[in-house]
């Protein structure tokens, strides 16, 4: 069973916003065995939205639409519906209901007429009622293809597909069980890697699909399988993954699957009841809101301090001034320092600190723009490196925060 | 002149990665005047990219390709294109030669046999020396068609659209001049706001585009045309916007396409040589790594504490214990308190703080989830304000810090 994802709007078209919901929807539709054969993003144009939902038809037993269902002018998806379907749009109750109940909830006036116009729909459409949003969502048939139309504000989008899509898509059809399972490494380029398990990758089972997905410092693999039987495709794929892991023990940082590198330091502290504190300079908070994105932080994050300006170093953190005019202020002596007296500050186990020139021009000291250095404090010392990220601004700061992470890890495995 | 963007790589359909290449590409082409008729994410699989390079071919004058270029096994879009141009891999020394340089400027051991592999490119490509990368752009022609092809990895893809790909264009194509403009409006909703400029939209030429696009607490407002004359598509569109801002000028906060909000604050404080700094708990350095993104931040950013555990508030911020027992740490009293305390602090004229409940659970004291105070501190006393951001992690963190950076801007105007 395929499916197509086609997303409407100029703002993707002109570079103007990136497009997440089609990534949403297609990781969701894998959960339940749906795979996505193709992404599709069209203008806000009728001709082409219509090409676009023929073209879907063609290869897709189910499309999901998303945009093009605001309350402006604009907006043109169900008019394209009406023409596709050879339909007419009529009011619904309960979605005038629905959109009288949100302007209530939200101590709004009344609705204005704009935005009940969006209780119109195609007479043939199955109303997917969305309790977080004046435009309902829609399910339609033609031939054997289900068409789905969603709103295009990713929250709306979210909600109306876990409640109301999914369900329906797995008590419409048959779909087999798709597994992906991807491991994180660190330190070894993609060629490096693909050399050194070379005969392991030529002797899988072909049904096994093997993807490298590399960035900045770190490459992931992905082991990909599917099947009827959920237990012997997830046994199929988990016994070559723990080859894999055998094979490459060195620079294996874990399962994506299961989590990101900062919630899985969050998780290896919480066990350890410790925690840790950051100090971050050139980064700026960056680590730090990596690690609160997920829930659960609080358990092991004591918090942090952003000491962006030269003198907080020594005036929040404590670092001594003549240590810093000594080794200059992005130097492995003033990284250190920040990480130990963060350690203190904060009252935490470990600490994270950076300190370097993300750019594009220098900042006080005169070390090269890109140079990062970064420390890590633990219960039995300090270790530090400084490294040499490049001039791009982003970059830097993404590399260095990177770089801290796994540094962090490899520590907190050794105590 | 229309062109297609087409990324291929199962990662993006089964929603591993979001595709940000296609963005990028998209707003660097409108740049110098191409439009994108459409965007294609297709499977790592060569029958499936055949039949977009056809179908692209059928609607586009131009057709960039990126994605499948890796040293590695499962990339497929060299040979792909063989086939699509009826052509056969060759060793280009050049590239050699590039490949090899850069093991040295990296101080790597000497290119695996997978390394120089990326060296073959197919005969009738002009090929694109990426100096990023080892994997090397093409540039092909099939008809009146030219097809792009460019590595997958967003830096490298970068690099090589801006040094080699525009400049060609620019060369190859005769392009319109086409120009977007995008207000930035805080605070009124999307159907309110075009009820009350429904006049105005009703008269407007027929060649400018208006576009409605909201998120979490704002609206942006894009006008677009195109045309031969530079100037006169300008005129055209900035005329349109005065009208605009006018009618809208309780609600206006900028314009997008100068600059960010958080880039926006940098360059007001920048002009009157003041300086901000953060207490952020709920936001954890969220607010902060959104500042320190932009060039040029230290000249009006301290610095920031993340005060996560509730007794840093007290110990690093100096907030009275006393005071969070009476209000609650999350409460008006707190935020205003942390806000005051971050100025002496910090030694900056204005700051933001923040506390709340992110969620899933309740932290400290017994709020609702979504419970958020933001205080802002002036050199003229302290403002502050409640809300309810709802119930989804992620959202409550994004919510405050927008809400955090239209206080600031506020404030900031008023003085």
């Amino acid at each position: 069973m395929f499916a197509e994802i086609i997303t409407i709007g100029d703002e993707i078209l002109i570079g103007q916003i990136v497009d997440t919901n089609s990534s949403y929807i297609a990781r969701e539709l894998n959960k339940v065995g749906v795979q996505v054969y193709q992404i599709t993003s069209v203008q806000d144009d009728k001709e082409h939205v219509l090409q676009a939902l023929e073209d879907a038809q063609g290869h897709a037993d189910l499309v999901i639409v998303t945009g093009g269902l605001g309350p402006t002018k604009d907006d043109i998806t169900k008019q394209t519906f009406c023409d596709f379907f050879q339909d007419t749009l009529v009011q619904d109750p309960q979605v005038v209901e629905n959109i009288q109940n949100l302007f209530k909830r939200y101590h709004l006036n009344l609705p204005l007429p704009a935005n009940l116009q969006q209780a119109m729909v195609p007479s043939k459409a199955t109303v997917l009622m969305n309790l977080q949003g004046t435009a309902p969502g829609m399910w339609m048939q033609r031939e054997e293809t289900v068409f789905v139309s969603l709103p295009g504000v990713p929250y709306e989008m979210r909600h109306l597909l876990q409640e109301e899509v999914l369900p329906r898509i797995i008590k419409r059809f048959k779909r087999p069980f798709i597994y992906h399972k991807t491991m994180l490494t660190y330190g070894m380029g993609e060629s490096a890697i693909a050399e050194r398990i070379a005969s392991w990758e030529d002797a899988l089972p072909k049904d096994v699909k093997l993807a490298y997905l590399p960035s900045l410092g770190k490459v992931r693999l992905r082991l990909s399988s599917s099947g009827k039987d959920r237990k012997k495709v997830m046994a199929k794929v988990d016994e070559q993954m723990d080859v894999l892991h055998h094979k490459l023990s060195d620079i294996v940082v874990g399962y994506e699957d299961e989590t990101s590198m900062a919630e899985q330091i969050t998780k290896m502290l919480t066990a350890k009841k410790m925690f840790v504190s950051v100090a971050e300079s050139c980064t700026g908070g960056r680590i730090a809101s990596e690690i609160i994105q997920h829930a659960g932080a609080s358990s092991s994050f004591k918090g942090g301090v952003i000491p962006y300006e030269t003198s907080l170093k020594t005036e929040i953190l404590g670092v001594p001034r003549a240590l810093i005019e000594k080794f200059n202020v992005v130097s492995l002596e003033v990284a250190e320092s920040m990480a130990a007296q963060c350690c203190k500050v904060f009252n935490s186990d470990y600490a994270i600190a950076t300190t370097g020139i993300a750019g594009p021009t220098k900042g006080d000291g005169d070390k090269e723009v890109g140079t990062v250095c970064i420390a890590i404090a633990t219960p039995h010392g300090v270790v530090s490196e400084e490294f040499q990220f490049g001039n791009d601004r982003f970059r830097v700061i993404e590399k260095s925060t990177n770089k801290a992470f796994e540094m962090l890890w490899k520590e907190i495995l050794k105590n």
